[in-house]
């Protein structure tokens, strides 16, 4: 019997989803799609009545302005935000800015594919010669973590250190009866997925999840799933959505 | 000598201080004025320079979406924010939702000058066959206080339940190094200027902080003004607001 139930949304377009290059932890913004798909998902929970306690997020702008577009659309600004890079994209090191011409240029077409493949082969490095560099590992907001600071993440990587915050600040709030909604990033929340559905890295790698659509859990007392994932919002949203996602994930590691 | 700057932020004009209503504890939004007035105080702290590091704010959509604007003015959105009732405009109890010539009508002029003029003597209370008891009294984002909640308040009741939120949360922070901004409400910021210049009842009611202009302090170590309060902006606008707030505070409390 479900105990509890969790809401989770990955964040909408943002505007280097549409030159598909690797984004991971370059701050970008939410495109015009962006902004319209958050909308749409306060729409979704508004429209089904949904109320929340507390909200997660990361310190990536895309997450963060779709969580308040959220908010708004549900008239719940006052809820506690809880921002963390925990929840961060997965950082894609070296290949943070290359769209998919330019890495397959530079990396070769064999590497790309073996990138892709793989669980937890990391990309290469960002080192300090790289355009974002300064942009990200200097970036204050990661100040106080020098030594966690990543320069690179393999999807194993980022769901290792996703997962710490997961079970120490969100599941006792969680079990504390409180109401939570995440709002993340594609990989992070895969990190939540797996670890929910005790997936296999195989499972985990071949989930993509829609952008900007409520994703629902009913969790048991031990916080099982009950039931499979369910989204929110019309049909023809959700399979769009869906199929959107497929299709970029292609051009993806 | 100063050793640490805070930044007070009063919120801009909201929709219910077009219509010169008691707002209060009523969570009306933003105007379009006031959406104007957040930005060009995000602006003036950007070509200002400023950085900081934690941020406060009430429950009230009007000064939480004046801080979402000034954060994204100065692209600092990964900032940690606290949101508090603390920090909520005073509570006018049963005036809430009155217009000056609603207010005067119904309670007599003598009565409405015992108010303005007074620090202490609280408005009526809101009852429950008030039009906004159960908007307010019964939001469940004040289900936890129930033994704390105002059914309205002198200046003197705002001012000293916004201070133990200043002296125990804020206060730790400004002394920890961390560079504050508070986003809050004419009355809640009144509390705190009061208490940081030691002014007198009478000062402090004389007082009006204009809406939308970052109000800069210079402390010492013992967290003493060095020098008064500053505004930042362009002199115009600092003057122009001043002026507006001014005519405004004729019609209120």
């Amino acid at each position: 019997m479900a105990a509890y139930t969790i809401v989770l949304l990955r964040h909408g377009e943002s505007c280097w989803n549409q030159d598909n290059r690797f984004c991971g932890w370059f701050d970008a913004t939410l495109s015009g799609t962006g902004v319209e798909e958050a909308k749409r998902a306060g729409q979704a929970l508004k429209d089904a009545g949904y109320e929340f306690d507390i909200c997660y997020t990361s310190v990536l702008k895309r997450a963060i302005r779709t969580l308040w577009l959220v908010l708004e659309g549900i008239d719940q600004m006052w809820l506690p935000v809880h921002r963390t890079w925990r929840l961060n994209e997965r950082h894609y090191g070296g290949l943070t800015g290359l769209n998919k011409a330019e890495t397959a240029a530079k990396h070769g077409e064999a590497q790309v594919k073996i990138w892709r493949r793989s669980f937890d082969v990391p990309p290469p490095s960002m080192d300090e010669n790289h355009d974002f560099y300064n942009n990200i590992s200097k970036d204050r907001r990661y100040g106080d973590l020098p030594d966690q600071l990543p320069t690179c993440e393999s999807l194993k990587d980022t769901i290792a250190r996703a997962l710490p915050f997961w079970n120490e600040e969100i599941v006792p709030q969680i079990k504390d009866g409180k109401r939570v909604l995440i709002v993340a990033h594609g990989n992070s929340l895969r990190g939540i997925i797996k670890h929910l559905e005790g997936m296999s890295e195989e499972a985990i790698m071949e989930l993509d999840l829609p952008t900007g659509i409520p994703i629902l859990y009913e969790l048991d007392r031990n916080l099982r799933p009950v039931g499979s994932l369910q989204f929110l919002g019309d049909e023809e949203a959700v399979k769009k959505a869906m199929g959107a996602v497929a299709a970029q994930g292609k051009a993806k590691l």
